[in-house]
């Protein structure tokens, strides 16, 4: 029987190439989403299609309303930055950083890790073409390693976790070349911060502007793009 | 102005002597509680009483369903056991562990701490006389604090965090005596794991017999039992 891991999805373009490497990785992967008072909560729906696409071993979605004690642009509290180019995203902390999320995203994932029996929790983390999020870093990551340790009936008893963050290092056209390689469709998922109708991308918020280099780095037409008939 | 600080509060015997705690300490405590499908949901209503009456700045509560995620006998997946008596409890990791709980708390109160610019966050752990907790001992905690400067905007700006767990090393008995001298009233506070209606204890399950020995070796009558016709 395959090893079951736990792989954080959101609906993204990273997240459902994570999902795909930890199934070509052998896993039994246990797809958890996070339903969070996001604007683009049409994520949730996308994720939900990938699980069928890809053969996830199950899905998860945990809702919180982290509007109150995480507010962020993400989460209607503000804006979403518009325009800005890609050489400017990463300087500094944007407005849609929310506080402590994916501490909290990963203390899900351990908990239903340790719920399940597994050892293993994937993240789609990115520290290059990255938004400048300090909870993306791989410092960061190996802390909540050595912090899953510890915190858990499973680790006390030394069965020890992994955090795997396979996209760490990888451009984001690497990802969508490792992505399509292993037949993710990426027309199934979504990266806008602020979509409109039917999850139709704005084409301008930091999310898309990193999205766009990556399919054009990449030299492959974005589906998604070609859904909303803009490609 | 005093300076801001998030204090987990549960409503029990423990948070309640925090909040006191941090009270005395100077901070405008901010408290924290977490809706989470425990069975003794009643400690959501002793926490705003508990606020009320001890006088914090504010108070947050989160919802998150941690039923599917993170099962525990707290969240109704099995039984509370009970009869056990106080040295039997603390030998092994008890059915009412919940998974990761501890860090999920935590990576909420981190969340609220930096949106407030707190950087002092109070959590009733405590090592003595407790359940057999993993994520209740000290090193838990300072790889939580740890985490946590890693993990957020003010701790990459330089704002170190700290986790406060001013209960650490105290005895149970301790506990109530220090509470008692900071006018903590005990009778507005829950510990049981499986309450009946209003809040009685059941007299039975761990989390009151370890209660039970704090107020005798303290030598001073629980007005929560009082309270019940039971003193």
């Amino acid at each position: 029987m395959a090893k079951p891991a736990v792989v954080l999805l959101s609906g993204g373009l990273d997240s459902a190439t994570v999902l795909a490497i930890a199934k070509a990785e052998g896993f039994a992967a246990h797809a958890l989403s996070v339903r969070y008072g996001q604007r683009h909560a049409i994520e949730i729906a996308r994720a939900g299609a990938l699980v069928r696409a890809l053969g996830a071993a199950g899905h998860a979605v945990v809702d919180v309303d982290l509007r109150v004690i995480a507010p962020s642009a993400l989460t209607g509290g503000g804006a979403v930055p518009k325009g800005r180019g890609a050489g400017e995203i990463g300087q500094g902390i944007p407005a849609t950083y929310v506080p402590a999320r994916n501490t909290i995203f990963l203390s899900f994932a351990l908990a239903w890790a340790e719920t399940l029996g597994a050892r293993d929790i994937f993240i789609g983390a990115n520290a290059l073409d990255y938004s400048g999020y300090p909870d993306c870093r791989p410092d960061y990551l190996a802390a909540f390693e050595r912090l899953a340790n510890l915190a858990t009936k499973a680790g006390a008893e030394g069965r020890r976790f992994s955090i795997h963050a396979p996209l760490i290092a990888m451009t984001k056209a690497e990802i969508v070349r490792r992505g399509v390689a292993l037949g993710v469709d990426y027309a199934m998922t979504t990266s806008c911060y602020d979509p409109g109708a039917n999850g139709r991308p704005c084409g301008a918020c930091d999310s898309c502007a990193l999205r766009a280099k990556g399919f054009a780095e990449a030299g492959i037409k974005d589906p998604l793009l070609a859904k909303f008939g803009r490609a």
